[in-house]
């Protein structure tokens, strides 16, 4: 502790700079000197953000600068759920992590209510990993050559960005101009991984040989078509992780006893709120609280938190069928991965191996699909008892009225 | 420790729901139970989830169900940085807890040069939580009849919202039709809280009698024009929680030293990228990757993760002036408390106390108001920092070029 | 004609330039000579062109500059429909100017049927014409203080703006902020005028005022909040000019006989294309083909082509009940007027006569809500008529094969 | 006009239906029949309706059902400005339909700026016209299954679909899934044609074989992901008719000689109002009044007058160049053609013969390419001839005191 002492003696006599401990000491040394720092500095006692279980080390190399500790929230479980997915194929039980009480309990009604109806069924449609720079143009007639230059070269661009990767494959171009901007949209397959790094990489490099083949000069490595972390069309429509969807029908009776209301009143409500009621704030998002088990899931198994942003972005809908309730959640732009990133520390391994989905899957890609089938899964189960908890009261007893 | 292992064998032969563990034991010890079934299940080991420093009785109050331990994020921090607030006014080290690596050294060198600049302006320049619940009606004569009464009825609704709070004051009613579906959108003060309980609770209580006094029923508490934790257009345009700016002037010779680029480079990356780029996505974020500050912040804080979703939301703008560079950026919703919700956690509160800012302000909102106008700057900082990034490289080369 | 060619003879000489004609003759004969010139440096003949109703000189005056004639669009009528609105009450024969077949066709069949099931509620439920300036601000504090001033001097600049016309009246200004930018959301009643000019003319004069007392500058008098021609979401959120909704409910027997379907196949249809296929199109409109009847009614009735944009900007709900099909269609943003513009043209203002609403209504205003309610229900029967033309084929026997 | 007269007295008698008129007198005499019954049954007379030029026969075979007569609208002509288009190539004039005061003068000035600048750059860089349907289908797993066999089977089904045309080519297929809902998105290669119809009908012989051929069910031939007369992302992003940009680089003298104001002030007006303003209004429309340009040339030319809504989707952008301004306008979906539709009607087929495009182009399809880059160049004058008005006061003067 001296020398963390010390490190921070050093700091605030303006010796040395906050970031720069790390080549003084071990990260978690470093760490307990900024600690100190800021509890001279503030009126702040650090105690349990230094008590951490993950290696300092180990997160100054790949999750955090300026380390002075962790973060806990807590976790929390809920299924077991069947689920006849193309890749998660078995019963989950599903690791959350939130502040917000009442969402595990609720996850949890609509996956026990999932499982009585025999479990869900959930589909992965759409893959791909996306990185789009933005190059600059002289004008229209010269960007209608840059397009017509990539579409003729991309074996060669592909060639280049798969020099930077072991296991990302490049699948397409898309090309968009707005005036003297050309925007090119990479899309990859990075297999496992989320891949946002790998394919900016890759990219990078294709981008290369762009600017020395065309005259069009690489403005910035995203031009914000990726879409990366906004809430956006491009995305929605276009793809970008997992376009991944999960369904299941409910008997009538199954509906009246595990969620207190009937198959017409949840579809009622469905349209009410999710459709109508998001039509009408234009919004990206047609679901009742998607974001939430999307969040509460990315934290446990450590994705990129700021993609929930996108990740959350489903449309929810809700049928009366002859035997009783569809329902069904599509998500089109899920991007998790089972290896690289946060997924390496320790809860978050963790919570993966509660799922039997850490690491590469068999085949490759595998693991990362079953993932985001298993959280469509679990964002349904949170629809299906967030509208039935508030079609329980009202909507309901008005159906019954009505001989409905 | 045999009592959890007696539990974990009650739950697995089935005389007891794996959500009844509360019932019978403390709520460490049914964590501990749980850990157990999933080891059991699972090929899960459960070692570090099970190690946290936060009161299992007080998580299974308040944030979780069916608690299986924590999740542990690293936590990192930036800073110092000056801020002229309407609220935060002073000094402040930013507590920020994220996987990716890279972003918090991003924010702190954005920071730097802020402060170098003189430090961030900052204000909340509209406030307000909103809860809107949507009615059935018989025609679009009834909900012109129903608008017509709750406009003539404000008075009457605000006290019966307001009886359930001893803090919320409701603001506003906004009602919108849509057929014969009728959404009004309470709009409350709820001063340090993020207020979506106060808020849920409170607008029960009015569309209780809203239902009592006009022949419109009550379909959902939430008809999705609220919006909570969905990327929505009536947030943009609104606002929910905080709308806040946050921005800087940077002389043109510390543009160049610190961020080693030029004002021109930085507008006209600015413009091509997060402007132009985001409008041919579609996208509602006018941003290069706001949600990365207000994702870590939010998770250092204890805000609510799904809410990123919206939260994130937000225009960043770069202009050339005289002296150097403007730039700023301006969030629509940025929904934060500083009291309740996962503000109480122990490594939650710590990283509160770093800001200065756990708990109720004087007046009451301020901190609240303080803790948005520090994620702002935090951002704008965050955004500095990435377009100046990609704009070293190639764009301040070819201004240089043209003399520009 | 000699005329016509000595002017045709000295705009091809480079004496005059094509639009000084009219300071050398009446606005025919500048017409003739411009007909002339075009003829002789292109292929075309403008025979019918050259043939129109209008006065020249008053087109010249208040609709067209470089005239050369008309244009001619075939009109046909639709109904007659009793329409139960706020401002419309009565019998209607809906007048609508298109070169799409079927088009009226459509349009008629779905009001007969509305017609045959006791005629339509329509409801003008908001209205105001918007004009949103930008102004440029040192930063957000400053921002923020002349926000502050416009509050607190909102009768002052009423007063400034309403000195500019005898019947508008302000009614409210809206702020919003992004970084250096302030827009004022101006709105206003124009009563039975679209009102875009009037709109325009009184705030420039309260944006003078703006500009004298605080320190903000006009960057320019419309920032593209107000948002005019745009499909922007601050219009369907806000509303411009009528919000509007039409709705129906049509007995089971009478969709069965006269839209050969049922309200079960209907309510399906429109859930499956307009509902849940607009949100995965990330649209602002939630209906099958509302623009179609916009666009015709407009052109018949001389309102502005271009706010076609956000004129058709609708949502279309249809649900089942108990006794048949409630189909209903909400309008955001529709701009019309029954004064100025178009509305003076001979073949606009007879057919505004058709609706008996030409001119200014009593009271003033009443007019303009009539023609928004009478092209909400147009616009109805054409969604009617179009979901029910899919329908029948397919969803109809499936229902009854389900037994729904 | 006896014939007329009795025939309005059996409709009035209850005898005949207004729509049936057509089978007991040729469509002039109808037409007459109905303008009586009009002004026996309104106010209104009908003088100038009952005024046109077109064929009735033809009009009611290919354009309007009711009909009684035809709509006029002033038409002025702007330029000639010179075009370096990929199909548009030489030197233009604009003709153009409008009510709107102004708006000529306002494209007039533009094009004789650009012009003076030495004409337009103008591409398509995409075009296809789309149809998609949507099918109804169990779940995920039998989307999965629909899907699959419709990308194993895409020749069998460009075989189906241009069995039905001579001139149309599918060229793609693109399928979405929400729920138990498939979307298939088929684009087409219409020519000349705007294709509308050639495309929905093309997609319904397609549909039967995926209908016959897969356990999908058809439920409507357009599923709004088309999408047809909705501003819809969708096409923003994918592209719809065509795909244009316009651009033009304009000298800094050239600049302040005609436009008044200089390159610095359009920019930051541009960003201010078409960037910033539009993005804070959550629009799709970041330009100043591209609608008055497509409409008032859509109206001129027989193109949909509805199609004004997705055709006027376009982003305008200026920046300073070292020798000036450069300004472009990049529309995603204009939808266009020079044969069909209203493109026959007589003083629309003159307006195309002004711009030597009637009819279909060498090769097919050349004629509506230079159409649409028409209008882009009309529409980019437009855009620089507001946002100079509005800048020249203001801006400009600001500017020059500091000096850029």
């Amino acid at each position: 502790m001296t020398d963390a002492a010390t490190l921070a003696d050093r700091v605030q006599s303006g010796d040395l700079r906050l970031y720069e401990l790390e080549a003084h000491a071990d990260a978690e040394t470093a760490a307990t000197a900024r600690r100190l720092i800021l509890e001279r500095e503030t009126d702040a006692e650090l105690e349990t953000v230094g008590s951490y279980s993950f290696d300092a080390g180990q997160a100054a190399d790949a999750n955090i600068e300026n380390g002075i500790g962790g973060a806990q929230l807590p976790m929390g479980v809920a299924g077991p759920v069947r689920i006849n997915g193309g890749a998660a194929d078995g019963e989950f039980y599903l690791p959350m992590a939130t502040t917000e009480g009442a969402l595990v309990a609720s996850v949890n009604r609509g996956l026990s209510t999932i499982d009585a109806a025999g479990g869900a069924t959930a589909r992965v449609t759409d893959s791909g990993m996306t990185r789009a720079p933005v190059f600059r143009v002289e004008d229209v007639a010269e960007a209608e050559h840059v397009i017509d230059w990539v579409n003729a070269n991309l074996e060669a661009l592909k060639a280049a960005a798969e020099s930077t990767t072991s296991h990302g494959e490049l699948l397409d171009i898309d090309p968009s101009v707005v005036g003297d901007n050309v925007y090119l949209r990479f899309v990859y397959d990075t297999k496992d991984a989320m891949g946002m790094n790998m394919a900016t990489i890759a990219t990078r490099e294709a981008a290369t040989v762009v600017e020395a083949e065309t005259p069009a000069e690489l403005v910035a490595l995203s031009g914000n078509l990726c879409s990366d972390k906004k809430p956006a069309a491009v995305n929605a429509i276009k793809g970008r992780g997992r376009t991944v969807t999960a369904d299941v029908c409910i008997d009538r009776e199954l509906v009246e006893e595990r969620l207190n209301t009937t198959p017409e009143a949840m579809a009622e409500g469905n349209t009410r709120k999710n459709l109508v009621g998001s039509a009408k704030a234009v919004s990206l998002g047609f679901n009742a609280h998607a974001a939430n088990t999307v969040a509460a899931m990315f934290l446990a198994t450590g994705q990129d938190a700021a993609q929930v942003v996108e990740g959350s972005n489903a449309i929810t809908t809700m049928d009366v069928r002859e035997d009783g309730l569809y329902a069904s959640i599509s998500f089109a732009s899920l991007e998790v991965g089972t290896v690289g990133g946060g997924t390496k520390l320790p809860t978050q391994q963790e919570a993966l191996n509660v799922l039997g989905l850490a690491g590469s899957g068999d085949p490759p890609g595998k693991n990362a699909d079953a993932l985001a089938e298993v959280i469509a899964v679990g964002a349904l189960a949170g629809e299906l008892s967030l509208v039935a908890a508030f079609c329980s009261r009202h909507l309901a007893s008005a159906h019954e009225e009505l001989g409905r």
